[in-house]
């Protein structure tokens, strides 16, 4: 099974730098509206129209730009479960487009269900856990993501 | 010497979620505006109508989100040059706003200097050498930077 196909769009006018290029946060954008895809794949609730009065909120992100991405290029996000445990998600975001084997960027990131009664961190609910532990299944025999674990430095 | 100050803004309608709160992506984009603004420091051009035909590409990024952020809230950006070698620059950037001593959340980022005539990478010229050695000597007695070379992972 390939990865999860989470997002989709082609990129925006409003998101591309004056060389239209797409900007460095925008690929975030595109890997947030991801996440909001993912959620609702587990259970949660992307906007307010949801009813499961829980989210997710991003904790902590990395990512790596690998190409440039022109105005227009239709791209779409791949992702991958890293890991979970009672409160955390760990999310492997990857952005591609036609005719390009390699990723575009990838993006590791690290998510805290939260209860938006609080707001304040909580437990995933049963019906998510076991969503998420039927995309870690059908997930298993995928290759390990990339640029998991990074450290940041200057080379040598 | 307080870190450098790199950009002010006060959080808009377009940046935040349907909870008022500003969504993970606009961190970084205004993360991003600030990174512009330290290239116009160093002799870089942000934009078109710069004469350098150099400017900084983002490599590497990696973002921690310690609180959310209201829509309309002055915030602004400190930064600070974690190294630096030929062609790669090391920076740290945090978010602030007034009445609220700790960071609303930090980037660390690794930038490389980019000739746009290519595009490809290219040495930093002297004055850009001569402008970053300045600023890193001006922020000697800073504290270390908190959320560098972070590795992502759950806890436990």
């Amino acid at each position: 099974m390939p990865a999860l196909t989470t997002y989709r769009t082609p990129v925006q006018e409003g998101w591309v730098d004056y060389n239209g290029h797409l900007r460095d946060a925008y690929y975030l954008l595109i890997f947030s509206y991801a996440t909001d895809a993912l959620m609702e794949r587990i259970g949660l609730d992307a906007d307010s129209r949801g009813q499961s009065g829980h989210s997710l909120f991003t904790l902590e992100a990395h990512i790596n730009y690998l190409h440039e991405v022109k105005l227009g290029t239709e791209v779409w996000v791949q992702t991958q479960i890293v890991g979970f445990d009672k409160k955390r998600l760990h999310v492997y975001h990857s952005l591609h487009r036609v005719g390009f084997d390699e990723a575009l960027a990838a993006s590791e990131q690290m998510l805290l269900h939260v209860d938006l009664a609080g707001p304040k961190s909580a437990p995933f609910g049963e019906r998510s856990v076991a969503l998420l532990q039927g995309l870690r299944e059908a997930q298993r025999d995928l290759p390990p993501a990339e640029f998991v674990g990074r450290v940041m430095r200057l080379p040598g």
